[in-house]
């Protein structure tokens, strides 16, 4: 048995398994792989790694397995799913992936493959484990797969407490223990046991505090978008492939940037937290729906009419279209007088938190602090935003308070 | 100065007049009383004072006085009013204040003539301060009685964190730091500034979760409703006053419960936590209009009825009517683009937890473990209360979870 | 099972023979004992019980069991010891007990005698388990007694960590889920495993650190001298016995001695915190031999004398003398090489932390502001303590700094 | 004023200066590099950056100066200062600089120099600061430059705590408030008010646990000589200057690493925590005198005859001989009684801690696992070390728990 230190749940035990995985490369690369991104561009103290988050995921998934009362292999490969989830994840975590899957029609490395061939397959197989089985349940399939990547996975249980923590920002602070302890099996499906309505909605209210404020922050979205667009200009270049940036580590990408020549000022930038401003900041009801179903081919040219009109150069007009809002914790189930039920038909809150989430979804068109004015300008007529009211307020507030840029957004 | 170490805030210094302050036997009184009455027979770890809440809410009155710029005697007074403002409590904190608001037209005691009349009279003029002036801050007059004493007051954010961290439960641990930094003043009114509607929305939230897991607990409510039903019949034999018991500590009340005849068996029920379990616990809408607003002749009448029906002991029915769903924090008042606007205008939150509040609210009938069942059914006959449905199912559960009755409610 | 919320461990599970103890008078009861006495007229935080306290020894001791894997019957009977191991404490925890023990030659109630004949017996011997067998571990009998009362046992690792997050003082704040794991048995002897003569420090340390700032602060030492004084006196005037004394709560004991006219007037001073201060405050190289093994009679005639040759009220002068110096945690175990050692001998920092706490052992008089410096005076010429040197500068400290005075001692 | 959330001191406001030096190159260059180098290989939460520790140094220093009643433009000089204080700090913080050190003679880059000529020297000059009284304060020099370098410097205190919360191990978790707020100046000396002997030593206990378990501990220094001997191989193939090397941030390093012939097998076995092992590891009394005072091309040869005589890959044995034992803090001063006494002087824990820390002092020499038997014995031989005893135990225990591995050392 292995025992590490952890910053948030203290000791973790480490049997089995897990402790032949922990020593493989590819779970050893997820401490080069930033928990974040570009959050710690906000929260200078949030550079906790997905290696640290794993091992969470691992331990609260032998805490609720322990509960629920399985053991055996069936625990076993539970246990290592939990520990090998993001295994597949790109370098800066979520930062890039979406470029990764333009070029790979994947969002991550693909984790079937990985485990079956590399050093990960063969521990598993060694200890009678079947990778694709292992994979399947990271993929969040069949009644165990629940616990991994569901409503009510250990995963966000991890990771709503690991950043509050690692951020300082409080609202992620989680009741874990209740959670794990409540979990229980009924009808096969991975429910809240009796009692525990409220329990569910602190999931869902923590969840939908920590967006705005840390994970959809204003200024780790400008990050990530200059990050993915040197990591475009990367591929363009034909300095790397797809397939090769996913399988990087948060140090591998950012020599590579720091190495190309059409990159390099990118890398600069983020290093030296010179960041573009909002020259744009939309609400949902003032965006065009054409411009959200727009593909990226368009999107770039819409950048470059933008940059056009403005009179500057084509780098610096950054076009940041969110995906539409949604809310996966809303279907967690509980029971409820023995029945079922799915915690949007039975809390108000669902139904408000999901109009807030609505309501904190902006659209953003960022550029150098010189430029937000003219690029804002521009950009309203290029893309048809509604350039009265809120709109052209917002655009006027480029000069934000430092308050917000450093810890909070609205 | 005097240096207090707190377990919340850790270092508080207290200087000026609420130096002087503190040594009054009204301040040190606070020591003594439980800032959470019954809610330590659910959360074993809950036995923090109004003494150390008092000075915590000082504490952030300075913290918000400095950022707001506030200095000299008006601040003063403030920090005075801050220390002061829960002097007048009666013990057992709000657990039976309603018996003495009965008796003497007064919740607490008299806030005013307390100030005027004792040595912190004394203190107050010592140090040029009007006490009648400090006892309208506390009553949450004027431009800075809001900071006492309003929808965002230090107060709250000293008990949310505070009790937080003495129950163990961590929902109400709010960033207290940002809103005391984040407050102004516009127009005379107390406001966040720009760039905090989520900020204020987590103060709501908060309340709304720590609300039905601690502070109304069933639990809570049924050692809170034994212990007033006790202290009533303190009254009835003239044992003490109403005016008298306003001005006890814990152990006085306690200390009298267990000296008269008539109420030792329920300082003793207290004492070993033997306690009356639900024999109705009716959602809001089951409940008729009429029993809403009985007032308490009427309730003991009813309580007759129902133990006559089911043929026990009258002193074995409590009937428990909370006070109809509100919500203070909703006309909270946040800059959104430059003008003031109430928080329930602008955040969908407000209206779903006003829902959820209604939700959860809950009527109780409470009674001996033995006859729950007869006492259950007598009181649905007898009150004209739903007898299908939810309402029988949750009359069955007078056998509820142990995890629920000792952590959380529903 | 019960699931419990606690503040420091958060969830405790409370399962078996432990479970049906819990609802006892006699556990109910430490929910009313504070587990600091007097200390929380320092620390205004540090209001925890023993309840609290006795339910986080035996969450420790649970750990524990599991680690070394002793399950069964045996398990059991260390887990009642643990819940049990403080059922015997005098209200105010260990403020009173000293006059307790002058009294009825116990300490503490007596715990086999309280085990075998309360429902706590009954309880004991419905689980099988043998009242005196229990009582025989929490006296640290046997092999398994270690673990509830030796020098590695659970109830220092739960208080040291609890009155440090109570108090703010972090220095207790040890790494008790590292100690529990680290626990084995060798040739019957409870031991850390290899490599821990640094852990076994830890607890040494944290010990040594936390005595002169909580457990011994001057006045906290006051505190608890004024409150045996005036319970001397209510035992004097035959208003209650030592044996009706121990088996009291702190709001039994407080009511006692508000009702009793030669009490009553000790009983305001400690409501409205107007202590005695320090006359005298002497070093142990500067008091008599004799002082240190005087008895009680002997020391109230001392205080006669010092009051009479000041000509203050004999009431107005109280001696504290504190037991030598001694370190239990100096013989506690730890394997070095295969071999077990006693951490004496293989640490230097115990016989530091023995010289240490010899240099911070302080032999105190108290009396009154107005008059300590007429009763120190008196009280050096009187004990034939030195009066040159660091003694008198002590007394003339006698307007010491209030940080000290709420936070720390030297 | 810009407002920075923290996860230690939770929000430090930054003004005047130290708001515009935090957008020069050279302060956020302290983002990307790690705390604590590789100790995160033992303690994977330990993910911080030189960045938020000069932050918290930052604030500390502003709250000591608001305490010590400086203002103006000294205090800005002291608070520049303490931002600044790492800046000249190599990759991996301490790491490499030993290194760095023999090739340009000095440990760090040339503060003095880097303040004068960089960006920051003009935030320096356009705020009215001198870059060279700064680089003074930095230095230690004169009264207010022990404030950012001394036995009670601020830098310490941050770092004990922020290092305690980012293992997760509490044996570092200081009182920095207290701390802060008992400094003072006595005749130009920054001492401990009275009545803080026992501060003062709690800050010396600390630094000695923290010591041990977490900066030496074996794990970390096996990773620190490995990234050393790799840095070495780079420097040697000129693939890189030192002075080039000082300047890099963690990820240039690793990129540099990574890409070079002789390096890259070093990068790949860090990255995969494929780590030599121990192979000697020797008390200071078993150490030839000869040895501690071996220069590096003295060492270079030793490892090159051990590895002859045990027949292995030269680069198969790393020597690693830590400095001797020294203890900066027992130096700090106290008042006591009026006068300022060296901790040393005063209390016996000075001593103590010294014998602590030469008793844990360790000599290693490191090698792969399967090699470590041969190297072990070829050492002892060539270096002439005592062979039976502790050390061949020692020795022995290649084969040591994973819990000390990646926990805690002895």
């Amino acid at each position: 048995m292995t025992t590490i230190k952890d910053s948030v749940h203290d000791h973790i035990a480490v049997e089995g398994v897990a402790s032949a995985l922990l020593d493989t490369a590819a779970v050893q690369r997820l401490r080069r792989i930033a928990q974040l991104g570009t959050v710690s561009l906000v929260y200078p103290s949030a550079n906790h790694t997905r290696f640290e988050h794993s091992l969470g995921v691992y331990h609260l998934a032998c805490e609720a397995l322990d509960h629920l009362g399985v053991h055996g292999q069936q625990a076993e490969r539970v246990k290592a799913a939990a520990l090998l989830h993001d295994i597949g994840h790109c370098p800066f975590s979520h930062n890039v992936e979406e470029l990764v899957y333009r070029h790979t029609g994947k969002y991550h490395d693909d984790v079937e493959e990985l485990l079956a061939s590399s050093p990960v397959g063969d521990v598993l197989r060694a200890n009678d484990l079947d990778p694709s089985a292992v994979a399947g349940l990271i993929a969040g399939e069949g009644q165990y797969g629940q616990l991994v990547s569901g409503e009510l996975d250990v995963d966000r249980m991890d990771y709503l407490v690991r950043d509050a923590h690692h951020t300082g920002v409080p609202y992620g602070t989680i009741d874990h223990e209740r959670l794990v302890r409540e979990l229980t099996f009924l009808d096969g499906e991975l429910v809240l046991a009796e009692g525990n309505v409220q329990t569910a909605e602190s999931l869902l209210v923590a969840r939908a505090l920590m967006n705005p404020t840390v994970y959809s922050h204003p200024v780790a979205r400008i990050g990530k978008t200059m990050l993915r667009r040197a990591t475009e200009h990367l591929l363009e270049a034909g300095a790397s492939t797809a397939a090769e940036v996913r399988r990087m580590d948060d140090y591998d990408l950012i020599a590579a940037l720091r190495g190309n020549e059409r990159t390099e000022r990118y890398a600069r930038a983020i290093d030296d937290r010179d960041l573009f401003k909002r020259a744009v900041w939309a609400e949902f009801d003032d965006v065009p729906d054409s411009l959200l179903s727009a593909d990226h081919d368009r999107v770039r040219d819409l950048e470059a009419d933008i940059a056009g009109r403005a009179g500057v150069d084509p780098e610096h007009v950054v076009i940041d279209v969110p995906s539409r809002p949604s809310m996966t914790e809303s279907t967690s189930r509980v029971v409820v007088n023995g029945d079922i039920r799915h915690l949007g038909e039975q809390s108000p809150l669902v139904d408000a938190l999901r109009a807030a989430q609505r309501s904190q979804w902006r659209f953003g068109v960022y550029a150098p602090d010189a430029v937000t004015e003219s690029v804002g300008g521009a950009a309203a007529s290029v893309l048809g935003l509604e350039t009265d009211g809120g709109l052209v307020t917002e655009v006027r507030r480029g000069d934000y308070a430092t308050l917000e840029e450093f810890g909070h957004g609205e």
